[in-house]
């Protein structure tokens, strides 16, 4: 079988990924990891003693990725199962005679690949992380601007209280930088793998862990206390990591597409020419926020997926586990890209209708402030009575009318104190002090 | 954002998929299947009288994905969140003037992609469908070849019983030849999708059931009752056939690599060169086992991830339901292509060690015939006293002589009985009459 | 380890589920279901000769749930893997002497559990199908009382152009009677279990067959050509049925959520009583939907471990494939009966405001019909021409007022004709006979 | 409709969980924790001033599960949607009448099941640690114990390489170490949760961080900077470090399973009456593996449900994502309470058969040595020549003979030589190392 060409990366592809994260992601981006593995490989069984420096120098000077072609790889790749094995057939014939048996010394195929795919996940995260900061600067940027921007919360699809659309902004901010803050952790964290055949490192005899510590400073990724071939964790980690960054900026998306809708109109995606519709000149589709909340949608499945993948036996899996990690751990850097570089463009956007918030604050009269009135009736009527009396009031056409003339309202409060209950504003608790809070751990956590 | 390249298509994507069914999910495929609805969108309306039959001819001459760009068209994709915007704005472009109207007329953006991922997934299933039967095919031929070929049962991963190899060939084969049934039905019945803006066919006036049938005819695929928009039935069926395709291929495989392992040797992959190791010159990996199972370990988050796409609202998803079907759809096509073709392959090539079979069932010195002896002792023992006395024997060193030697057994059976009871092809059960149920099965269905 | 008690199974548990369904999956439906299974195999022996009819009686008779104790079972399981072993102990132990050989006699644990969970899947379908049906009814009623109440269509959030209740309400209807169409084909196809202890049926001599189809009839399952111990495509097959009625039900209760946002207003759940809240008298929360949106996010977890758990090793399953299946299948069926009954309640009770309908229609004040004034303007400026004329008249205040003023609209429109294009009721389409059909299928499909 | 009964909490529940772990999730624990949280928030109002110390004194002394009716607030709880509702109205009437207005003072259904599902969470994974440093300690009593037990490493189910079995436990114990770690981590990071109706704390004026603070401090849950009602990464990290669990004992039960297997038999659980087959007497199932892996084959898709849940709209969830949650988390807590259970019980009674190991390692004669050979070759014969002449000798019938006979590698070694190479003790590179730092990681790990 010759490799088969990938299904519809220009048409498709580009609506869920972003060209920077996306461009670690590439055939040429992998093939070059791999080659790097090598090269640090070489250099860190010199550093050990056991091949002169300057064969590891001959070898690393042939591990550049345009000297190979990832499609002849890629057609070799399906005898072995893998395509460590012909790249490091094609390195020793590149490399001068003396230098042929060191390549590849004491490693293993899933040595290469692991530490290679730990490479572009952390290239990867550059861009990624970028974006998750651009994100999370946008979302502070409304948290601070609209502190005290009144607007209606909703609960279960119901209007239920007035907060602040800085309040809502802060809740996203807070959402982002620990996204941020976990996954560059993730990456800090992610180990070499380094094992040989079976996890002993028997070809390195007794400078085995001098060959492992060495080999992982070289690629800058952590050292792992033993080979980690069919000990997932660490992979689970990144899942997770890119897991929660898709829920969050999914979570983001969808209250920015929901504020957006017609009825609500509250908040509309920037960007000129964007998101109309030929067909539908008065349409203009929240763009963005459908297509992150597109790429959150596929997160878990993928979660998942590497999950299952984790249940792999003794030294080396059998049963596909390992080779079922790859493409969904670069389909996860790939989702999570796009959506963090999506929310930061449409946070960064965002356009906010200040008076249309208001207007659906007022929209029901005072009724969203009824547990205000209870509130200040509860001293004298108990709790269960002055419910009664607000829930009374509430039943009737205008909110305010109705308790300005009930006599159980009366007993206890002016006209004043009812308007006073009737302010949004006044009805806010620790909404600004939260949205302080979030900006401060936003300060703190900058990278 | 321009679109993104793959993500190394060329190294890994070869060993998850399989070359034939791959290359009906590639961009140029996508495009000329958006652009064969396009065609029939124009034939049906012309068949409907809306539109004069050469203009619908116009349109259809345009319709050649070797005239468009992907890389163009999935960069414009971008602001409107779908490819079909950017290409139905270079098909109006291409045709002459007094056909612009009616490119594209009273459809919207997923009319076109739906009824042409549709399309494509029934173009990919004729190769794939052809690899299904070559597995089938090799399961049938297993399972005539050793219909009589003893081995031993596992249960638990412990040796249980005999069985033949045929029988197991046989189990193989049904659960082949019902993926196969299953899938061809799901395609025979996978409806296109025209619903025009909001599924009334308003443009249509009048003509909206005729449009609407005669598009469906064009394309070849069935009509619906309704639009389907954000009703996903039929692609929920497609994921649950093609899952099922991976589970099927993933047990076969499964079964293949435990019986390749080293300590069970009753099978091999055949194949020259594939599976080798260069530092482990003993070692025959048995790769597409290895590459089935990782396939079927991918389906399930995939299928579960077009389950949860299909939460969508009102008249079309807004919040990404339909844009995280795509890739994932594409992806489970792909994936069970290359399970489809490697099973085929491995089933086809397989080396089957009869003496080692033998020897297998041999190893417990007839332990694993303790329930026929059970069973000759009976009617004279009662059950619980026959399994007593069984019990026993299997205790000591060697079962036969425990056996011969044990009064209880003597007193109602002879040596020639113990023989009889230990003899693995008498204790076969209908072994035989279901591997032949099993060919008939597999010849009645042959497609 | 003894057996643990459940989780919240009164807190919580009702909150997903039905009684009724409910009450066919808790422990005393499974004991007696596996009892039948022991009773069907006896009077199957009895029919095939192996066994005297009047031992399958004595077997039969101590064959009721009530003589036996689910905790003492349960905690006995934990020796053997499952509950099989110690229920086999005690019914053994219950009858005549003469009998006891004849219990369970050929079967394995497998052949009982299998056969129970399938006849727990078919009693529980009952009341399933029944809640289906209830659903289906009442958004058929919804469909004929509303087929011309005329509403606006969304897409991505967006009001997008006119369509009708009945549309939206027939949508719904076509896809509750698949969901039911397919999960009642389901249940009659779900075959019982029986092979022994690795599936070749070698306890029963010749008589194999005949035990077998005798041992489906009783138990009224279908009969399977082979044993499916580890051929999993029956429950695969449930497993899809369900989880596509969760995505029915689901979408039908988000639909019936965002119409009762606050902002859209346009329905609200029935039910005295329920969905208040205390703190806030004005709100009514949409419960049901929220419910059965719940289940509905659950489904695809739950099918994706069923496909997972397929992959089961040689004659039966040796990593855990098989006992993951149980509770997942169970709390599936349990999700699917509260999402069916919570669905019935939730359309026979819901409340149509059909004013606000028609008011959020014209709140745009006509700019929804825009695709309709440029199919008029169409055949005399061209499609893009009308375009432009329209959108250029969407950008300023009044439409209607823009439409009438300007000059290229008025060279080809009188005012009837832009009055006539800005009446939602002529641009319907094909929506009334959309909904006939549906009506008509669901006619068809009444069980 | 009225609560559900459980689906077979007593037959099967008991095999997928444990008692101690299962006691912390029950309805009566999950009722006393939900009280735990309204004792708290009015103590932490009293200390806020908000309401007099003796107030709290009042409620709290009410707070005692054993005086409600989970069933009867499980009926109620259909009404709104949750049990909170019914049990604060319960609790309400419970207290002297002075203090029913501070009931449930300022807070929202949500605050109280959060926090009591975290409350359930951190009090469960007491008992559940406990038996994951049981599996610790066993899986570190088994690597000092073999530490140089010799025994055949395998890759993709073929013998490979030598590896101790010490090492193979290294690498269990590594993963349960740090799955412990993670769980207890994220345990104690576990927040309270306290918003209020909308995420302002308004009822609380200026006293809410305050009352925010202590409530937590009550609970013994860590404080969140934010209300966290639908951002939930807490609860992602909960379901990661589950996942994990499950991930890791369902790969070391995998292991114990493949060892056990009859042709490997390197392993037995141990166990009297454990695992023994009525009909096979001579099989010894390893059910404590099975009954592992089978709990890992549900993990993922549970993990999957819990990230797919996180997508909540606004301040609360209106499409079910917060209803779905709690059922997949206490299943999550079972589940992982099982499988650690199990396997400390599976690994403290492992029976390891070493000659078993040993022949095993031998059956090749030599040929796992065959890199080894090589090694010793290359630097005379450079890599690919040496593993050229060992190809050649392992063809061959009799690897040592083999060996010993060939010029080519007489020319450089002696009988001496070759007999050394082919000692696998010799060949174990950091084997022992690695375990060495594998029991300290355990030692500074303890908790």
């Amino acid at each position: 079988m010759r490799p088969s060409s990938s299904p519809s990366e220009a048409l498709l592809r580009g609506l869920s990924g972003t060209p920077d994260v996306d461009a670690e992601l590439g055939d040429r981006s992998l093939l070059q990891a791999m080659l790097d593995v090598e090269a640090a490989l070489a250099r860190a069984g010199a550093e050990a003693g056991l091949l002169p420096a300057s064969t590891a120098d001959e070898i690393a000077r042939q591990c550049r990725a345009d000297r190979y072609d990832p499609a002849a790889i890629g057609a070799a790749a399906d005898a072995a199962g893998n395509p460590v094995v012909p790249l490091v057939r094609e390195l020793t014939a590149a490399v001068a005679e003396p230098a042929r048996p060191w390549v590849h010394h004491g490693a293993t195929s899933q040595d290469v690949l692991d530490s290679a795919l730990g490479l572009v996940v952390v290239r990867a995260a550059g861009p990624l992380l970028a974006h998750l900061t651009g994100a999370a600067d946008a979302a502070a940027r409304l948290a601070r601007t609209h502190r005290d921007t009144l607007m209606v919360a909703r609960t279960l699809g119901q209007q239920a209280a007035p907060t602040t659309f800085g309040l809502k902004a802060a809740g996203w901010l807070v959402a982002l930088v620990q996204a941020r803050t976990r996954l560059s952790g993730v990456c800090a964290a992610l180990p070499a793998q380094l094992g040989g055949a079976v996890g002993t490192l028997a070809a390195y005899g007794p400078a085995g862990s001098v060959v492992v510590d060495r080999f992982a400073a070289h690629l800058g990724l952590a050292a792992s206390p033993l080979p980690w071939h069919t000990r997932r964790q660490p992979l689970l980690d990144v899942a997770a990591a890119l897991g929660g960054l898709l829920a969050v900026t999914g979570k983001v998306a969808l209250d920015v597409g929901l504020l957006a809708q017609t009825e609500v109109g509250e908040v509309a995606e920037g960007g000129a020419g964007r998101g109309g519709s030929s067909a539908m000149p008065h349409k203009r589709n929240p763009v963005d926020s459908v297509l992150v909340t597109a790429a959150a949608r596929r997160g878990p499945g993928l979660v998942g997926t590497l999950f299952a993948a984790a249940g792999q036996e003794h030294e080396r899996a059998a049963t596909g586990g390992w080779h079922a990690e790859w493409e969904p751990l670069l389909d996860l850097v790939h989702l999570a890209g796009g959506a963090a570089a999506r929310t930061a463009r449409m946070l960064a956007g965002l356009e906010v209708d200040r008076p249309r918030m208001r207007a659906n604050l007022d929209a029901s009269g005072g009724l969203l402030l009824a547990e205000a009135v209870a509130a200040r009736l509860a001293p004298a009527l108990g709790r269960s009575g002055a419910h009664d009396v607000v829930r009374r009031a509430a039943g009737r056409p205008a909110f305010r009318e109705a308790l300005l003339t009930d006599p159980d309202v009366r007993a206890h409060l002016s006209e004043r104190d009812v308007d006073a209950a009737l302010d949004p504003a006044a009805w806010l608790g620790s909404a600004g002090e939260l949205v302080d809070r979030a900006l401060d751990l936003h300060r703190e956590a900058r990278p």
